[in-house]
């Protein structure tokens, strides 16, 4: 993980490519288009997803629902991984765990996600989500996802 | 919790009624209708919570998707929760901790939580995950809700 | 995890006896000694600890600390996947989530732990600890062990 | 959090003294003694509390227990939580989520808390933990703290 850690200026590249991500969410991630993910960044171990703001997803008051923040939570970390180690269809959650700290303000959220372990096994990614333009977290997430022996 | 831990036989009845929840959750709930859950049963501290099996939210391979777990777990929590307290809707998560075990089969999903704490102030569900007609779990979750000062 | 999820009566033996425990603990776990863990009965994915009430290990107002019941629940799993794959001595912890639900009495602590996942990577364990002589749990833990390449 | 959350330069002054926080846990933390915690550093929501390496808390192959970085982390929320609100004894941990990242080298254990959320009823705190001397986390904790009503 030293490299996923390195300073932004020294990271190196993402593993996977913005097509074969779109690939990917197509074929195995249902709820990406279900709630508009969008990723804006990839890197080597990181990555950057929003949430779009949309009425379908919020809960009364015009905040976006738990359920969206912790599918947006696992999709920053899958592609976080899948960054780190390329394209890779059987990478699987093993657990999740969500503290939600603030009702989030009515704007798109950004989910920012980093490995903060990859071994060959196990990949574990930290995420802090928070609305555009608003530095404080509305919701902090660890995820830890299996990765299958490379044969 | 001696009232929610009871044997079945001897269970207090429920502090909220179907309609109630329906109202509650058409209200407060976007992703109740987007997934299509069934409330199948609601005692004090208890409820079970049915998720249909949809191509809408399956991954590739036919297994439900691990945020439509997620989103399933969280709602059994706040029914059961309102099953004890009867309908507040200003309840929020404020931890969500959960362990994908198997992969389940292409089966209806089944959501059993129970309160294992009721608090003034926090309330602490566990829940079951398992295919219908199989008892092994697919997923464990542990949920934390926020109950708001009564006045 | 048929086997761990049996009924008592149908359970099957533990991959590991009370002697190569102790040679484990003694080698591998000094805490065991430090807080005194009896071990009072092993199954196939299963254990039941006692942490003897100690007043080294106590909150003012007599309450056993966070620490000591977290280090007993990982104990706990510990002991369950031994019981279910035999003497191992690099299985590790990757994940313990505990949620402390009321001040427990001023006696013993039992934790009962059971493995809800055995796979050939992963064990995942589900723990309530309560106090000697009183249902209702003061904790539950959910803990995730790495299990080594079997040679 | 705006606060808590400020840059180094802008930080508030923890609203607890090291005498302050001595005299809380020789009264209530018996295993800050058992461990040897030393405070390093407390803040307005900030603390960085050392586990020094001692032969009585480490497992074969020379590094600390998971039991020890658990205690650690607790205790290191606590302090960030006495640093944002002043002394207060009641304060208790309802949940704790740990991720073992790595094997930590054989030396002492830093670790550097900060609270995500600090709310009138629940905190929250972000821990990362690593060995002396090296930037790499050997774990990663959250844990919420509920705080009393003042009176």
């Amino acid at each position: 993980m030293t490299d996923a850690q390195a300073p932004a200026g020294a990271a190196k590249d993402a593993l996977i490519g913005m097509e074969d991500l779109d690939a990917l969410s197509d074929r195995d991630a249902p709820f990406v288009q279900l709630f508009g993910f969008k990723t804006e960044r990839i890197g080597f171990g990181e990555a950057t997803i929003r949430l779009p703001y949309n009425k379908d997803h919020i809960r009364p008051g015009g905040t976006i629902s738990g359920p969206a923040m912790m599918a947006l939570a696992d999709w920053a970390v899958y592609v976080a991984v899948m960054g780190a180690i390329g394209p890779v269809d059987l990478a699987v959650t093993t657990n999740l765990n969500i503290n939600f700290l603030r009702k989030p303000a009515e704007r798109d959220l950004i989910a920012e996600a980093r490995l903060i372990k990859l071994g060959r096994r196990l990949a574990v990614g930290d995420v802090s989500i928070h609305p555009e333009g608003d530095d404080e977290m509305c919701a902090h997430v660890t995820a830890t996802y299996s990765i299958p022996p490379q044969t």
